[in-house]
């Protein structure tokens, strides 16, 4: 009857980011208010990040929990923040997808019976859950406030990304306000703490924000770090460059990418590995290679840079 | 720049129904409305239906217009009532996916970018694009609330399918009135200017709606007509058997599937073709075969009951 089958789990996709983390805990909280149950729980697919840690101690709120291994037949989830089967929870095409509430293109998940969804073109699944409290009359509370806005000004690097619509803005607004922050101060304190990439090793650095995805024939990586000092942005690329031209052999990709993104400058540095990665890169964006990487000034958004960029490639 | 690229599209899939071919004329009507353009154009991928055809006569509407080939480069596109590559506009790969408005299953569609999609678990695309425009103060007229009306009552067979739900019959109900119909007596006559069947081929029959699903290795296709006069069912079961057990070695197809459904004992016989078709229909609902086909009592959905049973077998 599925491991999980009292519960209706909340997940967002695997190497969970703040958004995917805030968005299954607060998207948790409407539903059980919204039906008056608390037959939802908010899961996650893996360890939370620098950066979330800190937003999760800000507001004083538990790590969702992890789900271990493959779901069952007869298990019901709710995914929030992706819709791609390389990036959710193994054994999905056993469990009933109830719903998807996202803001990514459209993946090719194929689920067996109809479903909810609401799918938006904004930065952040934050946006999307605020919306559906608001337009359900569902009170916001400090914590879920704080857990939203984080979650916005994570994904739309303090509404500077070009992924950041009106709606964001007006969301981003209203809840640093409940929250009590001033969005500001709160995001860099928030990046500087997810920020603290020079201890880690070449893997965690890679492994930090990583999706998967197929296209074609090609399983492609691309994986993504953000920084608020400039000065460090060489020294992980150097780190991780062997890291990356050998890992490609071992992984069963095909190609991976590492952004780079300086959040200050809005820029990205993308280090690329496996046969034919580096032209992807140098042809989609028309720029020159710096050996494995290139230099690309504006671009700061995987969902709507890189990923068209490289589906471009592949077509 | 695309051969649509003054226009954006919206189009239902192919063999429209009575949801396709409404819907694709209504949500046009609320996106023209809503942003005071005409840029949007309704379109439709094949001829439309007996049925369809009493709903345009009766309510004074034309046909969408058809979209010849492929689409190109440039192209924008809306889908209403289908996510399926298999059920889309061919060249879809070139195309933008703006929107998704739908009430099936995923059906693992790809697009490049993020978009705005509305799926939600109800009878009848109708009833989301009525939800729409309440939603946002659109006015419906007598014609629009005719089509969206009788999208409903074809897609929940007079509100009896175990598909139909509470915001179905609501829809249903507020569309009537403004539209001026009683439901009884109109869907009734609608069900009957679709139920001219004996007149048809089998191969005509057969491709009245008739999807097809890609599930895993396989394609398989599931066509369905209704009727409300019992006594013609076993007249088109035999016409189909021969041309549907030649046509599957000719389509391309491992399995077909003809649900001739009975609307007002609500019950489907299934015509099976292909190697182990008959297989799935008995293990998937408990029956014994009859020749080349099986009888469902209960049965009329295509979308909730047949779907899942065929993917079950296939898991």
């Amino acid at each position: 009857m599925g491991k999980y089958s009292d519960k209706i789990l909340v997940t967002g996709h695997k190497n969970p980011d703040t958004d995917s983390i805030c968005s299954s805990i607060t998207y948790t909280n409407f539903k059980n208010k919204l039906e008056n149950t608390d037959k939802y729980a908010a899961m996650r697919l893996g360890n939370v990040s620098d950066e979330t840690k800190f937003v999760l101690d800000y507001f004083n709120m538990p790590e969702p929990a992890l789900i271990e291994g493959a779901l069952e037949e007869g298990d019901k989830v709710i995914l929030v923040d992706h819709n791609e089967k390389s990036q959710t929870v193994d054994g999905i095409e056993n469990a009933e997808v109830l719903e998807i509430i996202d803001h990514h293109r459209l993946g090719g998940l194929v689920t067996a019976t109809p479903l909810f969804m609401r799918v938006q073109p904004v930065g952040c699944t934050g946006t999307i859950v605020y919306q559906m409290y608001k337009e359900n009359g569902i009170e916001i509370s400090r914590e879920m406030a704080g857990l939203m806005v984080s979650a916005i000004l994570s994904d739309t690097l303090l509404f500077r990304s070009p992924t950041c619509t009106e709606a964001d803005k007006i969301a981003g607004k209203e809840l640093a306000a409940i929250a009590g922050i001033d969005p500001e101060v709160y995001a860099k304190e928030m990046f500087k703490a997810g920020s603290n990439l020079c201890e880690k090793s070449a893997e965690e650095i890679f492994n930090i924000d990583c999706k998967k995805f197929e296209m074609g024939e090609k399983v492609i990586t691309v994986a993504q770090v953000s920084t608020i000092n400039s000065d460090e942005i060489e020294d992980i690329h150097k780190k991780v460059s062997d890291f990356m031209g050998e890992g490609i052999k071992a992984s069963g990709c095909d190609m991976a990418f590492l952004m780079i993104t300086d959040i200050i400058n809005e820029s990205s540095t993308v280090v690329c590995a496996g046969e034919g990665a580096i032209d992807v890169m140098t042809d989609g964006f028309e720029v020159e290679a710096n050996g494995d990487a290139v230099y690309l000034p504006g671009v700061v958004s995987r969902k709507k840079q890189m990923v068209p960029a490289i589906m471009g490639a592949f077509k």
